[in-house]
């Protein structure tokens, strides 16, 4: 019964998830769904995106939070529309919620959207969001183990990042090793080892995310418009 | 009715945590609950407390983590009794998944029994277990505004580890403000700045620890039988 009642909930989000996805494409938005650990680095992964493409692409952000607004207070000094979600003790987002918040941001304006999810390596990997592509932020200080622990987020994600690289001298963690299981579990994720302290390997990422909204299923969609 | 539910689950938590108290009691054992984010350093924690206390307290160790033994397989080099939860996706270990563990455990012979939590800030907080003392381990790359984005977390346990401060050089993190966080949300919490890999601080920790085993209501009950 409890096995009902789960499998309703998962099957009610999907519908929704390809409502927002529609939403997004009606729209020429491209959504990326941000995950990681607690401080692994997602508000710090946006504000390195938004220094690189502010100028080239009208950016948004969705703010995903148990509690508090610490973090779309940061990102609206930027001067980027943002709108928080607090989820009140809900270890994710789901569709549901970010089809409320997207009512509440200037879609037409907006060509990339990020959404940030609540820190928490397990059940956001659960929910779909609708976004185009799912991203994982890992971090040198969480150790290289992560794969093996938390093998169904490693498994669902387009691209890993591989932050706080700044701290390598001071930390054991073997990048060829976690990169090489990742790649095991998931070939066709892709790979960015990043500081979002010094801005190394920023360029890297912003240069595939570009690639990913120009090329594939969202690019001919906008081509076949 | 989905709330319903929640509320018999937890119900039917609380009373398989009473249980498991009950046995820890009868068996002269003290249980402490480690929670914290992937890769904070719990795992760390308990080798460092072997370490200070192996030749003189007999201690044991449940392990849970969504997938894997890793962390089961490094205890047991120490040649201390370990059990492996694995969650199978589940985000918290509950009383029932500890309750089944503790039946291969030789608890006649344990005094102290670590119950390492899958990594994660929200979920495990809201699931007793029945151990005597509930500790987070939170750590310094992770950044000081953890306590707004996971107050529950912070508002339930006994003690708070800040651990990896041999990284306090590299990393912006005001241990001050922190901790009068802290302490605003949980007037009775303990806080002990650690590092793990030097070994810095975990003297204070395993005095506290074997204070809180002689004294309070536990060692009442010893007293009295």
């Amino acid at each position: 019964m409890e096995i009902k009642v789960v499998k309703d909930i998962l099957d009610a989000n999907e519908q929704l998830a390809r409502g927002n996805r529609k939403l997004f494409d009606a729209n020429n938005l491209f959504a990326v769904d941000l995950m990681s650990s607690p401080g692994a680095g997602k508000t710090s992964l946006i504000l390195q995106t938004i220094k690189g493409l502010k100028k080239k692409i009208k950016i948004g952000v969705v703010e995903g939070d148990v509690s508090s607004s610490l973090d779309a207070e940061v990102i609206g000094r930027e001067g980027i529309p943002v709108v928080q979600i607090n989820t009140g003790g809900g270890c994710h987002l789901d569709a549901n919620m970010l089809s409320t918040a997207l009512g509440n941001l200037p879609l037409k304006a907006i060509k990339l959207l990020f959404i940030e999810n609540v820190g928490n390596l397990i059940c956001p990997a659960g929910f779909s969001l609708g976004a185009h592509r799912r991203v994982l932020i890992s971090s040198i200080p969480e150790g290289d183990d992560k794969p093996f622990k938390y093998p169904l987020m490693f498994n669902i994600v387009d691209a890993v990042l591989i932050n706080k690289i700044d701290l390598l001298p001071h930390l054991k963690f073997d990048i060829d090793a976690f990169s090489r299981t990742i790649k095991g579990m998931n070939q066709k994720v892709e790979i960015f080892p990043v500081s979002c302290t010094t801005g190394q390997g920023i360029e890297q990422w912003v240069s595939w995310l570009l690639s990913q909204m120009r090329g594939g299923e969202h690019a001919q969609r906008i081509r076949d418009k």
